[in-house]
């Protein structure tokens, strides 16, 4: 028996699936350097992430007694208000597994999607652990946040909305990375495109694992970074594979370049982007993105950020510019 | 010779003209009271603002002569912007006209756009003079913010976006007001709609001119507003016709309820907005806006604000929630 893998008909697939419940976010021009390129403003999907389509594609492939017992699922944020709104919206009970210190935007969210939420310690416990202990419990699903088909598929559903908003096939897309399946889904989606993944610096193991081939694990101890988002220590096959069968690389940014990317995007494109969102904005402004043409796309995957922390890096920046 | 007045038919000519150069923004949901309405994102407008739209019907209507010799227009920043932008993208040369005390933001995107800015001393001097001479010196156009036929149609195709990307008329608009351009074009547009102009408290001139039917000049001396875009002391004969025909009514929101509306934008919607693109955001939460439903739609106006203010804005609206 073959392992399903991720495809790019079942993007396509995906991509019909989950029309109707999210939303289709704009693809905005960015003047650049004489012309402009474009950003894909996926911030501004319900739930503040492209999250919210992989966990609409997942569920709404459940069987009705799958979705009578409801899902589980463990997410430092985005994944779990994805989880929850589609949950929500399908009428399926969810439980949330998050770290006690996820940002509080992210927990109360969550919170008023509608889930139970279950936190756990970062240093000392296992997400991975409690979130299989609570799904062999209830019987219930566990919706991965990148490891998975379905998953991967629903997310590629931007790289299709990407092509269509441009009237082609992007030459370049740069995309914030975690697990990758982002990433993943969008290589799938854009057959034509070079993919670069975008990680913060020292949180870089998905360009380790593209340039190896397959998953390299985190060197650690991994320095502290504000990208909430992307502290992934092990991407997976199925995400690596995707990308590297593309010829896609990885590339990392400084916290400095994040917090500018922050300010730019709000200043710029008038769209928030939390610090995990910004990060493939924070490579094209510190040059790192190699040629770029009016045919380029810079993802921004997400834009829940505590409103204090938010304000404190605008203001940083406000003062560095004034 | 009966004067010339914004038309429904008018608005669909302005959409159908001005699409090739502007961004279709989103239509966002936004959870509200166990259900949901809509949020029409125009602070995603290429410039930051709407009025890239009323600057773009008026100017590829100019003859050949004209478009030679240039336009000039006066504004505090955003139909500076739009007017720059839509300038430079036709090959026009472009004059603003902008108080000495104009957000940086607008004042540094307006020079970015290529226009010649000349400056003026908003307690001293009057801007309606100095862009009258201008014209006069140098034969060129002048665009006027609203108080115009061809800018308000143009103006009028958000309204055209929000029925199409709705699937149906709403049932409700709340439009943020200055000189009325925007709001006029959105009535014209939405014949069956109630719409409701919004406004800082102490410059609800619109208000006053709707209850009287006519254009009524601002009750001076108006309080300080953080309201840049907001400031006008006078309406237009237009714009209070065409929102008067249709019965519509104008309310007012608080500098406190502005800047809670800006902080809320910030984390359920991440768009940024500027206090006056929030003011109708503002009477929604502020439980101004009076019943409403899936279909009642508040338009973001514009997303242009300086870094420093905005930081400290959203700064204190978490303080005020920690």
């Amino acid at each position: 028996m073959t392992e399903r893998r991720p495809s790019a008909a079942g993007v396509r697939a995906a991509a019909n699936r989950v029309a109707p419940y999210v939303t289709r976010t704009p693809l905005l021009p960015l003047a650049w350097d004489g012309g402009r390129l474009w950003v894909k403003a996926e911030c501004l999907q319900q739930g503040g992430s492209f999250k919210l389509r992989g966990a609409f594609n997942r569920l709404l492939q459940l069987s009705q007694g799958e979705r009578e017992r409801g899902v589980v699922a463990f997410s430092s944020g985005n994944h779990a208000q994805g989880v929850a709104l589609a949950a929500r919206a399908l009428g399926i009970a969810a439980t949330i597994v998050m770290p006690a210190d996820a940002p509080a935007v992210k927990r109360d969210a969550t919170a008023a999607a509608g889930a139970a939420i279950v936190a756990y310690d970062r240093a000392t416990e296992s997400r991975e652990a409690i979130g299989a202990r609570l799904a062999a419990e209830k019987g219930c699903v566990l919706v991965p946040s990148f490891d998975d088909v379905d998953v991967i598929e629903g997310q590629g559903s931007v790289g299709l909305e990407i092509a269509e908003q441009l009237g082609a096939s992007p030459d370049k897309v740069l995309v914030p990375c975690g697990g990758g399946g982002l990433s993943a889904g969008i290589a799938l989606a854009l057959p034509d495109a070079q993919v670069i993944t975008v990680e913060p610096e020292g949180w870089d193991d998905m360009a380790a694992s593209l340039a190896a081939g397959r998953p390299v694990p985190l060197a650690e101890p991994a320095p502290p970074t504000s990208c909430d988002a992307l502290q992934t220590r092990l991407v997976s096959r199925l995400t690596v594979g995707a990308l590297h069968d593309r010829g896609a690389r990885g590339i990392a940014v400084s916290e400095e370049e994040i917090r500018y990317a922050m300010a730019y995007a709000a200043r710029h494109l008038r769209i928030v982007a939390e610090p995990g969102g910004a990060v493939a904005l924070a490579a094209l402004l510190a040059g790192k993105a190699g040629a770029v043409s009016d045919r380029t796309v810079v993802v921004v995957s997400g834009g829940n950020v505590d409103s204090a922390f938010y304000a404190a890096i605008l203001a940083g920046q406000a003062a560095r510019t004034a």
